[in-house]
């Protein structure tokens, strides 16, 4: 399977096009880098703007109508119960990257329970764990130098701790064999 | 000014109406009880489902224009630069009213430095400080002779510390102040 779009796609200004799961005229739907748990996805309107007041009509319907969707999908797919839904909407909500975006996060009962219970999943969204591009990453200068102990200081003071391994960024291969799979079952979702 | 409806309008089991400051055949918006920040108010769809994927597509498409909008006037009134916006899809990510319900909470910079950092908002999401009326506070049993050490044990243990000042509910006539301030200033919205 080739990538859904044959025109590159940005998020933000980064191109994302082999991380894209689904689209539509308005919306698409693509992979993290960093997933904070399994199945972490995110929602974006076609058109970069950062703000969802800036978002017409017919881009704020379809972008939920999408997120709903793409909702449904990740959650049958995970396994999960639940599903966080969350806009940082604007920098000093915690946007890192100025193009609105919805985090579609899938939950099952209990599976924070080791990282501070099942509203951790909110101060992941901080920072690194929530980055969806390595040149990101890059660009907001995460020192993957930095000792454990120090990154477990730091982040200590703010939220629960994220695992290491969690943290790991994914290939690009990676990504794409997960774009595409996710593709092949958005096939199973109707609209209604 | 009346409260805006005549017929009783419920939040999960609460009866909320006083604290209603907008109503669309499919969506509504009211005040909170204990809102985590000045603003934070909450976007449901009419018709009582506890998630996102039982919404119809108009009810999908008119709660997020309700979003949108109620979020541009609270971002005006309250004098902020951006929102939070957070949906708990499900009682595996944090949802405590099996009704589907949108936070919007309005952020300034550096608004939460002294609680850990921006997104510390989200921890506040959890337990009373998201609470939606007295009956339901006093449902989950939190317990207000609790000391204030017992509970700030507990909380640094989840989350960055609330300020028991801001925890304190208001009273109902405080809430339907509110909401009629916020009805009048819907008023000054548009809906492109």
């Amino acid at each position: 399977m080739a990538v859904l779009s044959k025109a590159p796609i940005h998020f933000g200004p980064f191109l994302v096009t082999s991380q894209v799961f689904y689209i539509t005229p308005l919306s698409f739907a693509l992979v993290n880098l960093k997933p904070i748990l399994p199945g972490h996805v995110l929602v974006s309107p076609r058109r970069r703007v950062p703000r969802v007041s800036e978002l017409t009509v017919d881009e704020t319907a379809d972008l939920f109508l999408t997120v709903r969707k793409v909702g449904r999908m990740i959650e049958r797919v995970f396994g999960a119960s639940s599903l966080n839904i969350a806009i940082q909407d604007g920098v000093d909500a915690g946007q890192s990257v100025a193009h609105v975006h919805t985090h579609i996060i899938p939950r099952r009962k209990a599976d924070l329970d080791h990282k501070g219970g099942t509203d951790a999943i909110y101060g992941m969204l901080d920072g690194e764990e929530g980055d969806m591009s390595r040149i990101q990453r890059q660009l907001l200068k995460v020192a993957d130098d930095e000792t454990v102990s120090d990154k477990e200081t730091k982040r200590r003071t703010d939220f629960p701790a994220v695992d290491n391994e969690a943290r790991t960024p994914r290939s690009d291969e990676d990504m794409e064999r997960e774009a595409q799979m996710l593709a092949k079952e958005m096939e199973q979702e109707n609209d209604d």
